[in-house]
């Protein structure tokens, strides 16, 4: 048995992004295995640090442009009506560590993704309960992490337009995969929107607020918008691109992660997910994008959930470069190579599994 | 407020260590705040990819140097007398991140370990059903979980001596935290050994044999030894050395990591633990080291968990390098820089937690 020495061209991170790594973390890919990642499994993105919540003194705050202010404890929310969902969560900088060249921030490959069974009650109910105003044109989601980012000391804060808040099948989830809301996910509450990407799904949450005026907050301004230039605007990220990705098959080789193979026929498996459209197709290349063929696809199962696709490979001797590649119901699909952008986010370029079949 | 620039000297690390990175993950370090780590947030090393393992047909072997070889199912090591212990497991490589030159490998830093409540059978007790023959030396845990190392292709493998096997207090475990061992933990059955570093843990195991002369598979012959030259026979790794960490006070400036800290009474408190002795006492310094007092023990659990500490800073406006080492019964203490070998292990030199103190 040879060895190929196939590992990645040497690029290097700096220790600040190391610091990132260690503490965040992606989906092993052989996890996509699972319909429903399992707990410790699922990407993790914390942006400061994990706050610790006490249970029986927290309270939910519901106000601003609201006609009846709520402070609702976790009790008063899990005896409203429950809304379980199964749905995909994916980082909007899943991919950036593929970028040249690449902004300075978590280096992700490719597996910031998962997908949770989450619990909890449908942010239009407490909406309802609490009577938005007229004037409300935005709700701002406050959580109870708070650290520095872009020089600037802030609690982490997103926020929604009115319809998509009510219109998006948000949920105020307390559990996942059956179980209270792991710590690192939320604890004791988060918010959860379908299809949309991570940085949405606000955790530790202490706060809904109805606003008069769009919200402008860093992570709202400054993070999480496709900019060429520093300067500009920028146009803000929601509802997650295509994106496909495959179990590599074979066994790793430790250190550079080289796959090996058996000859014959391969079972290639993984899952796809858009946020913009249900998954049409799902195409297959074995000689690194150059020849393409349609994998089979599994039934969709909730509609921000990913879905599983399968082809079967006949595998010949010698080193090949396994692609796949997702197209939405909207046409919206993965290309060969990244788009450029200052942030390094939504980079679904074609997954890449560089394998060598052994000779039998 | 002005965030003065103390980030990490820029040493780098490359793709094939970053792809180590974002598979596993340490423990972030407010995680210290639990006494027990919440499922997650444990430390995670994969060697290879994790297997899938169907329960309903899964059994362990025990075989070799055996005078009643068995093969129990699940729910025959489930009917055994069951012990609960409250374990802390630390990866043998943890700290390798900041040994210079650096090895590479899985590019930890200080966050590789956790405390898991472990559930199972003793090790002993299959032991004894199965009866070591007179002539076995050692026994040998064997996963289901294989790939390439070193250019071996092997399955992950470890052997204790028949004596540690008995009297370490191993267990056989098939719960963490209560529920089922999660995928990534080894499901549906792995060997935990009180005091050893991670590597003894063989996950996803699928038999363990006598055997009646050292086993010199490539992780115990070639991995897990201290070395300063290749050709060593080198020092195998096996309890743990003494290591206090503390959560970090303050709040995380998001890319450098930094801590900004407010003037005034600050609680810092962390755990320590040690495979060797009990801990004896814990040291913090608030100036890199030039200076310590002692820090509050908490009161000591099960012998092979780590124990909390506290200590009342007053903090002062200014730059400060926190700092913490332990030290347990027989002596053994951290220092205040890593001793290089080539593996890169046991790097337990002292916590460093730079910190910024506002002005108020």
């Amino acid at each position: 048995m040879k060895i190929s020495d196939t590992a990645t061209a040497g690029i290097s991170i700096s220790v600040e992004e190391l610091q990132l790594a260690t503490s965040n973390h992606g989906m092993p890919l052989e996890a996509l295995r699972y319909a429903v990642t399992p707990v410790g499994l699922h990407y993790l993105l914390t942006h400061f640090d994990m706050p610790l919540v006490d249970p029986t003194t927290w309270r939910l705050r519901v106000d601003g442009c609201i006609e009846r202010p709520l402070e609702l404890s976790l009790a008063d929310l899990q005896v409203m009506p429950a809304t379980t969902r199964v749905l995909t969560m994916e980082c909007a900088g899943n991919g950036r560590a593929m970028i040249a060249p690449r902004p300075s921030s978590q280096p992700w490959l490719v597996e910031a993704v998962g997908t949770g069974e989450w619990t909890g009650v449908e942010l239009r109910h407490v909406l309802d309960a609490a009577g938005l105003t007229d004037n409300a044109v935005e709700v701002v989601f406050t959580g109870a992490d708070s650290g520095v980012d872009g020089g600037e000391m802030h609690v982490f804060q997103r926020s929604l337009t009115v319809d998509t808040a009510i219109s998006s099948g948000a949920l105020l989830a307390y559990q996942l995969n059956g179980g209270p809301l792991p710590p690192q996910h939320g604890f004791p509450l988060r918010v959860v929107v379908p299809r949309w990407y991570g940085m949405t799904n606000v955790k530790w949450l202490t706060s809904i607020s109805g606003v008069d005026e769009p919200f402008n907050g860093y992570q709202q301004r400054q993070s999480y918008r496709l900019r060429q230039e520093a300067d500009e605007v920028g146009e803000p990220l929601s509802r997650i691109y295509p994106r496909s990705l495959m179990v590599p098959p074979g066994i790793p080789e430790f250190m550079s992660r080289t796959r090996l193979v058996s000859p014959g026929p391969c079972d290639l498996f993984g899952r796809a997910w858009s946020g913009k459209a249900p998954i049409a197709a799902v195409d297959v290349s074995v000689d690194g994008g150059t020849t393409w063929a349609a994998a089979e696809l599994e039934p969709p199962t909730d509609p921000g959930a990913w879905i599983g696709w399968r082809f079967l490979w006949d595998a010949g001797p010698g080193d090949h470069e396994l692609c796949c590649r997702a197209t939405d119901a909207e046409g919206n699909t993965q290309a060969a190579q990244p788009t450029w952008n200052r942030g390094g986010y939504v980079n679904n370029s074609f997954h890449r599994v560089p394998v060598q079949v052994l000779d039998g």
